[in-house]
């Protein structure tokens, strides 16, 4: 059909954030017909929902749906929680200890949300910004976790059960420092002033410059030569 | 310390039809101290909600969490979305096609909410009323499925990966047929009058007595031998 998009459809789990960012700038790249899913999780930073919204304006995406849940139901991190953010540099002890900013089972639900979708537009193709990296600790950031989520997954869908779907869950970032994660960014055009990675900003939008993920996010910019587009609180 | 709950802590999923009360009936007669988990998830039968409630009260769990997600945002299923919910028997071609009573990755979603409580609980135990008998065609159902989510579930979390949680999905139900399931849960004490399975009740909550769900729990009970104490529309 002339004019008919004819891409593969993906998935695009997009928070706004320097990483998924740059993993939707990949996965159109890669010439994908990209639907980007966002969610209103009761985070305390809910401005990333601003962040992804300029993201997918900037790449202007077929799709972009934010999905609503509820994870203050359950409790348990400085993220949704009323627990103060710490502010240190857990950088140095990935692997060692799980922060406090931990979600319990969040990339679990995503992914999970992001498989419904996938069903339900007849899509292969799921991108996530993990980074094995940078994870801090964080289990379902590993690529034993992502290939564990892919295998099930597989088995939930109807399309998968019947052989006509094969579901891959992409990580096109779980090997890249975080440098090396801007400077594909870079190479791919994204306006890195758009996102924000800030655990904690303020009501103007600013990044504390502190927290474990403006620390990540500073010291990969520092690493990689770039100056960081976005504004930090008097730093 | 003295007068203090012991018992281990289970999550149970709990929908307030009949298969779900029986697990969680299972669930307590195993002596687990019971968590039961429902969802606010646009069905269509939200009647199911003052099941569950009912449900909750005869067994006296410790706490009962109603968890609001949306999958309308996706589309995809008669239960959800505004198409009709079928009138006929299904239960002769199990696995033979999907119905369109089927919600996308439901059971991955519900399951990964159950998760989420579970990491934050410290409970190793979920329960989910499956079962591979009666599923309909519905791919999370299936044993294979269940052992997936749980392989990856034991990779997702913090308790899991520093070895301090063992994470077992229980399907007390998967080799069950509806009418044993039924003669489990009557030597349990479940008052199945305050379940509901119809997927397209009327107003005053009576059930149809004809859609797939109706029809399964209304052959259950003939097969049986126990009259069903739930109301029918006219029959």
């Amino acid at each position: 059909m002339p004019g008919m998009n004819t891409n593969k459809k993906a998935i695009v789990l997009l928070s706004g954030g320097l990483d998924s960012t740059t993993v939707l700038a990949i996965a159109i790249d890669r010439g994908f017909d990209v639907h980007a899913l966002s969610f209103r999780y009761g985070q305390r930073h809910a401005i990333e929902l601003s962040a992804s919204k300029r993201v997918a304006a900037q790449f202007n995406v077929a799709q972009h749906v934010v999905a609503d849940i509820d994870l203050r139901t359950f409790g348990g991190s400085a993220l949704t929680d009323d627990i103060d953010v710490p502010k240190y540099d857990s950088a140095d002890s990935v692997g060692q200890e799980i922060p406090v900013t931990y979600v319990p089972a969040r990339n679990t639900i995503f992914l999970s949300f992001a498989l419904a979708w996938a069903e339900v537009l007849q899509a292969d193709d799921i991108f996530i910004g993990v980074s094995a990296m940078d994870y801090s600790g964080y289990p379902d950031c590993r690529p034993e976790y992502i290939a564990a989520f892919q295998q099930m997954a597989n088995l939930a869908t109807v399309a998968g059960v019947q052989g006509n779907q094969k579901l891959t869950i992409h990580t096109p970032l779980i090997t890249l420092t975080k440098a090396q994660t801007i400077e594909k960014g870079l190479e791919l055009g994204v306006d890195y002033g758009n996102t924000i990675s800030c655990y904690d900003p303020d009501a103007g939008g600013a990044s504390c410059g502190q927290c474990d993920s403006c620390l990540l996010r500073r010291r990969g910019f520092a690493e990689a030569g770039f100056d960081d587009p976005i504004r930090y609180q008097s730093l």
